[in-house]
């Protein structure tokens, strides 16, 4: 989630797995694992034709808008390495720049309803997860898959509105390249006791251009590229938008604190 | 719910609560109620003005169309008393016909996303529980309140969105009287085990007008007009739509099982 | 649960209901209800003759005493009107003084395996709520209910292990009078957000002479002898015994934090 | 879980994995993994020392008896492998002959509360998961560990009472050699829909030697010895106890059906 590297959040986990294995520990660590051992390509979610959204419902009065209709810049936003946005933002619409680095919000939220819309570029480019790859993460942790997922065959667990290698969506809601889709997130955050461990695992509910692809699914941990999901403590988080490298566009992004 | 007496839900009740103390039997039954016991008026959900959604959006691939966007008939609806709907259908337009009787599906359902929009009449008439009142019942027994509640002060726990007298939503997202309002319904349906009794709540979402209201609540039981909820074993059922002496207004209802 | 008025949890709901109907008031208030408006007498637990438990396990070597096997005083516990406990204490066991109020413990609990011991005078004085009757309560909140239920008949949700007019025994597993009960209680306390609205359910599963009786129980809101259910925002609190009047023996409590 | 071999359970599902590799599938199979993947040693849990419960508790009136407290033969069970049982029956106590099969219930069961008790051997043989190890399986696919777990340390999601390589248990109570444990377990099946996804979790709550080790614990999926669990429908199933080659001893078990 740093600025040089997109893909850190994996890079990362790969690294401290490895580290797993270092001398003077007193139990041994479990023996490491590959990407490939958590993607589970069976059943393929089912194919549904959303409804044309191709256009921006405004934000209801309540909601902070984390990117407006029509705005020039991004002021809710900051680079996950603590620098300025380097995302392109023009008309209300936000273009990953390749290589520039994921992002996130400035502020931090517990249990959320979360309005975003995406739009994978027209451009076919790549395969699988190699096309139109973003994701939208809640407190930073848990990753909701952002894909092309229209005519392109990827692992379930990964494909579009997937809590990343947890939980393939319900069917396989996506519009075409180019044309935007709608993303509304109702999210609970898990709870921790005081020694911290877990109280209440977190729960999460997408529409996906209005089809609902999860159903209060339960978030068994953060979202590992390598390996089993992970009980970690927190508090508040940020929204993080993931550069994984393809020019993904967003806007008419919105929250409402529950 | 039969055609000549559109509120024979909360009659029947109050019916079969004061048969209750029929002598004979070997427990008493507990004292009787009146509606005003189980109306909380405190606190009143916050008001929120939602973006405009006076449009309809069309079904995606695989909903069942309950009523369509052109529909001149509702060959899906069948009136409570079991005689054809005697509401008015037009231009995809399908108004209750006071005092005709309320209407449900000729399909039952179980777990499902329902989408229906409504529209209060135009014109103000009567006031808190008399305006612009109607209802969708999930398996024909847990009432998601319909109701003109735009500058229209009611108890809490009967406003449009509440599961009626269980419930309050969690802000009054309501259009004002004449403009389209959308519900878009997550329900998961209780289970019961093979005695009859229960084995998980139900279980309800709902957006309104985009706004989420009902957040994953549970359904304690049937939504009752007098006293305590009731737990009764059921299996599907169908979708009703309440005839409740006011020319509420649908369109664009489809439905899709989960 | 002051020590003049062992009842007061009763008569301060009766008071608080009767209050609301002053004047100077936006909203109107509920309608008053009467006690036996909340008291379910069909259907009747299943009679399950338990082991005998007539001998007192120690606690685990995690556990806080509440009560020792051979205590002569009660350290951990005070009046609920702030005065040192007035029931008696000796060789383990602590017996309810009718009249001299309801006790707590000094110390706050959040989630807790509680083991307690009770029983109800051998010599049988009066009948349904009026025999044997005392309670624990979670948190000085949610009553579970002490009563001797043994060929004692009184309304189901108001029976030995009830969560207290909500959710009435899966069975009833009393000892006969005289003998000792064991209850062992697995509570999660419901969780509130920061505005005081609920996050979750208080959770309840009681075990009753080994049998279960309560199976991971929703607990809705207090336990209320007059009404429904509130909900009201809480932090950690106190076990409560109380004083109902009948001189119930208790003995070996502990607790263990969870 | 066949006579022969009574480490099946794990052979079986290596090869399962294995044979995933095969030609002409449409999609790819996750990569094999190794045992040793889900396994995980901290944190230990703490140890807990629990009181003396050396002596059989009868059963309640509405139980069935499983294996009598004074059973000489065990016509409950069968061998896994439709075999009569071939363990040894005497007094009261069920001992493993090793290698000669698991064994399970003749009936199915749905969900229950179920007592057992089991006792390692006096000698102690083997260390980590060789030494004094069984299993009790719901409905023959979850499995609450059985291990000699008194001073012998082993990975933490595979000590005594956990749900196996999913959930360690909250302490570890147990008790020495040759000493009679207790289990208490209340177990909700997992349903599933009618298309054979899942509805809801099981959920499963042990009390080891009165102490509470599992707390309404989500179960994930079968208890696989390699890789995650697996979602498979299925209907009411049978006890299963494990031949893990130890002569483990079992007595008074029976069972509550919810």
């Amino acid at each position: 989630m740093n600025g040089k590297n997109p893909l850190c959040i994996a890079l990362c986990v790969a690294v401290s797995t490895a580290s797993f294995a270092q001398t003077g520990k007193k139990y041994p660590d479990p023996a490491p694992m590959t990407h490939d051992m958590s993607e589970f390509w069976e059943p393929q979610p089912r194919i549904v034709t959303p409804a044309d959204m191709d256009r921006a419902v405004p934000p209801p009065s309540d909601a902070v808008v984390l990117l407006g209709l029509d705005a020039d810049d991004a002021p809710e936003w900051i680079g996950c390495d603590g620098k300025p946005v380097a995302w392109s933002v023009e008309d209300g619409v936000m273009t990953v720049i390749p290589n520039s680095g994921s992002i996130q919000t400035r502020r931090d939220f517990g249990d959320y309803q979360l309005h975003l819309e995406w739009s994978a570029p027209t451009e076919i480019v790549g395969e699988s997860q190699g096309r139109g790859n973003s994701g939208v993460f809640m407190q930073g942790r848990y990753e909701v898959q952002i894909l092309d997922n229209y005519g392109n065959e990827t692992y379930a667990n990964g494909q579009a509105g997937s809590i990343y290698k947890q939980s393939a969506p319900l069917v396989n809601a996506c519009q075409k390249p180019g044309k935007w889709n709608t993303y509304d997130i109702i999210y609970t955050a898990p709870r921790f006791k005081d020694d911290g461990t877990l109280h209440s695992h977190g729960r999460i509910t997408v529409l996906h251009n209005g089809v609902l692809i999860q159903n209060n699914t339960l978030i068994l941990g953060t979202t590992e590229f390598i390996g089993f999901p992970k009980t970690v403590a927190h508090g508040r988080g940020p929204i993080v938008l993931q550069d994984h490298l393809n020019p993904v566009r967003f806007r008419n992004i919105w929250i409402r604190e529950l």
